[in-house]
């Protein structure tokens, strides 16, 4: 079991989100600011970095955002969706951004697509999470 | 003139936004994390914390997001709109939210006045970034 | 396989660390950084959150360092051991104040037990990196 | 005033530290945490971006180091040393490693000559904090 499942079984409170896919959508944004920020530093070390420019941008956005939302989804005491929402939304279009330039890279560059694949579990966390937050 | 403002001045690319705009909207999300990031330690030392726990947790929400919106609207290269709308749209409920709670405070505690203020600036300035992005 | 290890496996460069002992530190960081993030909202609920005043400040601490520490050291490309040596003695001093706090309520509040575990993993993680980072 | 000055001057409980020395070491900090967000994306806007590969990454654990730095230093409930004094230290390396690698590169690029000043000005700042942190 994951400390953000963990966590969220002994929150003192109550809360009406279902915990499980709370936790599954924590543990998603950690991975895919972890996979992001490795990325772009992979990324730096290609021999062809001037083709990898865009990719470490998205990357180092998508991180930012990743470890924002699940700071922020992680606290459940007096709990706001009008920022929750938005942010979810803002973390979803950067998942899909940077998932569709790793895209391109991942036939060449196996970093990439794990990446690819991290911020793609990361969108459709957000996206089921985005749908019950209320 | 601010960091902000100085390394716009000297990117090496180009962007279409107002730079001395985009620079002001900089300088009010760090300072808006700044304020934030303090008043939330300065509500953990007031004898009543039981009243300030919502401040608390709407400060590191506020702090949290305007620390990223300051990193990704710092990034001129490869910048993505689809990413900054949701992001600006999410800080600036967050700066909302903050606000409204620490303006509740402002009488009794005068640094959740200081930090009310340091969010209605970045409300605004965000709203006015977020009317020129597209 | 953690994101970490896997992003560390497709590094393009070389590096002389131990990648299986870096990721599991890696791990050990995002962990922690998780579980005080989730810890601090959980004291904020407590009815009794004034003696969780100083669980609360060290855990917000713990969090930021331990996440700083990950990406930092996830940073292979010119990797720098004179940022990192002193990056991880603050990132153990953290996490052992932190864990020393929290176990002083773990007998009553389950979620500082938690997070008092991933405070003393991440601790030996980080030492045991250490005394290999040259 | 900066806003970190006002939150210090607002602070309801106690510290010995010098406020104004401690509210310039937290403007330095979170200037230097935007000169090198910004300086590590520009960068990667510059036509020779393969030669400023080490300047970015230095760049990218500066600002982070510095964003956590200032936070650690800002909260002054319950304040810490042990964790206040490695900090600074990882702090101090950082902005030296990136100050000197953007010196190499000031003559070229006017971004790594104002990100380069902004280091040093952090460096000294938490040098001196260092000294009356006991």
């Amino acid at each position: 079991m994951s400390y953000a499942m963990r966590l969220l079984d002994s929150y003192p409170g109550t809360f009406t989100l279902d915990a499980s896919l709370l936790a599954s959508t924590i543990d998603a944004l950690n991975d895919c600011a972890q996979a992001c920020t490795a990325d772009a530093d992979d990324d730096l070390s290609e021999p062809d970095v001037t083709s990898m420019v865009k990719c470490i941008r998205l990357c180092l956005d998508c991180a930012d955002i990743c470890t924002t939302t699940s700071a922020v989804t992680s606290r459940r005491t007096d709990y706001d969706p009008n920022v929750t929402r938005p942010l979810l939304e803002a973390c979803i279009a950067a998942c899909k951004s940077c998932a569709a330039e790793c895209e391109m890279h991942a036939m060449k560059h196996a970093h990439c697509a794990v990446c690819a694949e991290a911020c793609r579990r990361c969108q459709r966390a957000c996206q089921d999470l985005l749908a019950i937050v209320v």
